[in-house]
């Protein structure tokens, strides 16, 4: 997670890339557009859903039937391009790195800034995502193998369905992590203090329970070896939300672009529940 | 918790009011019209808003954003009258005992069934009540002074305000109970566990830090004694969620009569978060 500390990009001049308001401001500038992974190391970082109101109250009923895979951070008034419970001054139209833009759930555009689209009707989603509880993972000594091997995680659709709202619905996509077995209790204790961004594990053991066939072919994401005196545990993952959205096909839809968070002002621990 | 068992009244026949579809059952004949405290006791019992489309996004988002006073346990679509996450065959327009219809935030009727008024725009929201924590207070061995001297809890408006979405605002209202110190470090922990039903306590300690006059004069219920060696102990109330419905005094409302609540087939040990 720390990778970019060794090799702050200069881009982030002498302050580096600690303070979240500072990235924020360089992302701003769009002097920065790829992934947020190790920027601002101990804060929080949000996926991003932007949708008219029209299909906005349909979207949080969907979050709201599913929070372990669509845990909602924040939610706008219709038009606020301010988060205020986030962080001080963020402007959604610019402080993510990379947009994408989806007309009837096709990619129509990747852009650096979404100035150019707002509309005053915009309602903005953050959701929480499994950075900070990885982040809970290692401070807890568990070690996670795809960080190790400097891969993305490893996700899957399985043939769990979300309970539908609206015309958002669809499977639920999971990440899988293998540990040994006195991790994988740790882990469900620490995870479990963390509802907010995805929380305890879904399933432990036996992927074809949960319709996944093969640990070695993931949907998304890289595999991952899984050892003898290992246990593969499954999270729910912000994948599905983005999914869910294809799913409905809405005429217009912002999303970020895959690892190219908000970064918020709010502190990993923070999150806790207790 | 337990007092109507003792006495269960002839009304709910010999299979008693331990079972919460018959209960549902016998309340959808209009046979109970009270409260429901002690009625299918160890199953989660719920707060009911019933609003227009047309204010439900806001009012949902009014929830996300005020978790602890309005824990979400369940919104139906638009005319759904069934909620079938928390009971087999419920339907929301006959089986709560007694509800209250509202015009312009104003008290229209009290009414045992709401088929007449039945729209279909009417989105239905459950919302977690305290009788749940409570359950699992008194199971860790914690003394409520209000159950055991046959109250209702004491309640307060405070200072604190809510989170607004939309015409949905005001501020928060709390239930006080007073406990010894190793009470109150176990209260926090049990109590922690579930974020449904409120969860941990938003105050502990001197009453006027959150705009709290006289503990002696709830604004809302019956007072309590406050021994010398006891803490008041606040959390996030249930009435907050009413209180934001009258001030944003929508055109047509309907809620639960105060203490007649849905009966839900969930047990309060599955609202546990851990």
């Amino acid at each position: 997670m720390d990778s970019t500390h060794n090799n702050t990009p200069q881009v982030f001049g002498p302050q580096g890339s600690d303070n979240p308001r500072h990235v924020r401001s360089v992302i701003r500038q769009g002097l920065w557009t790829s992934h947020t992974s190790g920027l601002a190391d101990g804060h929080v970082q949000g996926n991003l859903v932007i949708l008219p109101e029209v299909q906005a109250g349909d979207f949080l009923r969907f979050c709201q039937r599913n929070p372990k895979p669509c845990p909602v951070l924040a939610v706008s008034e219709p038009g606020q391009f301010s988060l205020p419970t986030l962080g001080e001054g963020i402007d959604i139209r610019s402080d993510v790195p990379l947009y994408r833009v989806w007309r009837h759930g096709e990619l129509a555009e990747e852009v650096a800034d979404i100035s150019a689209f707002w509309r005053p009707d915009l309602v903005t989603f953050i959701l929480g995502c499994s950075f900070s509880f990885e982040s809970a993972l290692i401070e807890a000594g568990i070690p996670l193998r795809h960080i190790d091997e400097g891969k993305n995680v490893a996700m899957f659709r399985t043939n769990v369905a979300t309970e539908p709202a609206g015309p958002f619905g669809g499977a639920m996509v999971v990440t899988m992590r293998p540990m040994k077995a006195a991790d994988v209790i740790r882990a469900v204790q620490v995870t479990s203090r963390f509802p907010n961004v995805h929380g305890a594990p879904v399933h432990i053991g036996d992927p074809s329970l949960i319709g996944i066939a093969d640990l070695a072919k993931p949907d998304y994401g890289d595999a991952v070896a899984l050892m003898p005196d290992e246990i593969p545990v499954f999270w729910a993952c912000g994948v599905t939300p983005q999914s869910a959205i294809l799913h409905a096909q809405p005429a217009f839809c912002i999303t970020h672009a895959p690892g190219c968070m908000l970064i918020s002002d709010l502190l990993n621990h923070q999150l806790a529940s207790f």
